[in-house]
């Protein structure tokens, strides 16, 4: 771990309630593993794991107006939902305050929480991570899905979407177009490859 | 992450120094995501990796006398290296200290720095994680170690200990017989396999 993170730690403690930062650790190292296990870039996966909730806890009038004051779009979705803001502006202040200029990482917290089509290997780790770490037990099939992610991380990642998707439709909460965007590329994706192996 | 590990990690925090606590912390996450991939109970992984350094930071003579008083064998290369008692008296603190009473634990606590033969799942879990966590940067050839630990366990396990006994005998350093035992028992294993290979 290099001291430039363990600085940005410190930071991060300091604006996260005890659960959210006890979570973004287990983010962190989960994303380090995953990275050591694809051959990601280390450093980079453990920033943005150690980032990617860093706007969780402001409170959702303020990440309204950050955003606005900052020009960043807010969606009709996250209008309504503005806790979902927290990706977006999360990347800001991963640029803004912790001085991340590297876009690969910036992205990966921007979409950290719907995802997005045609995700990098650094977009899917973050992503994953967040959903595995070792503080999560609510999402159902996780000890399928956590041996999944170290196996093969595409068809986790789908795997997740799916669950994802159900999960949602059962509480009848609204979707989140990108969710349903990302959901359907990959779905788009899977029917495609499944296609050409039909075909050889 | 139950309850129970977030209270003795903050335990275990109030006897380390800093450095030590953030290698624990990235060792119990590290321990947990190869639980993860290999179908090992993720709460014993977290709990052994969050134990196994819990009396590192006891000074030496203070390790020699504890050892003496509760009837704790000291080899001879314990004798001479009272640093590697930090293993057995790690075992005994997590059952006195922290309640442990799982025997796997605390095996796999006391066996973390020279290995022993025919390890646990468990067991190769914790020394692996020790020696792979993301704070770790001396190692030799550490990216490859790292990703063979999350696809072949056993190739990643023979592979550490090669590399260790190269860099001990490159350091000249005294050799506890501890880890030569368990070296010769895996290169048995492996040089077995390799026959049984070669006849079929």
């Amino acid at each position: 771990m290099t001291e430039t993170i363990l600085k940005m730690q410190k930071k991060v403690k300091r604006y996260l309630d005890k659960d959210r930062y006890d979570h973004t650790i287990g983010v962190m190292h989960t994303a380090g593993c995953l990275a050591m296990r694809y051959g990601a870039n280390l450093e980079q996966a453990l920033t943005a794991g150690l980032l990617h909730d860093c706007a969780k806890c402001v409170p959702a009038d303020e990440k309204i107006k950050l955003c606005e004051k900052n020009h960043i779009e807010i969606s009709d979705a996250e209008n309504k939902n503005p806790g979902l803001l927290h990706a977006k502006l999360g990347a800001f202040f991963a640029w803004k305050k912790y001085g991340i200029e590297n876009e690969e990482i910036l992205r990966s917290i921007e979409s950290h929480t719907t995802g997005r089509p045609n995700m990098s290997l650094l977009d899917k780790i973050i992503y994953i991570a967040d959903y595995i770490e070792p503080g999560r037990d609510v999402a159902p099939n996780l000890p399928e899905v956590r041996a999944l992610a170290f196996v093969d991380i595409d068809a986790c990642l789908y795997r997740i979407l799916e669950d994802t998707l159900a999960y949602l439709a059962e509480k009848g909460a609204t979707l989140d177009p990108a969710t349903e965007e990302t959901f359907l590329y990959y779905k788009n994706l899977k029917n495609s490859d499944s296609e050409k192996e039909d075909k050889n």
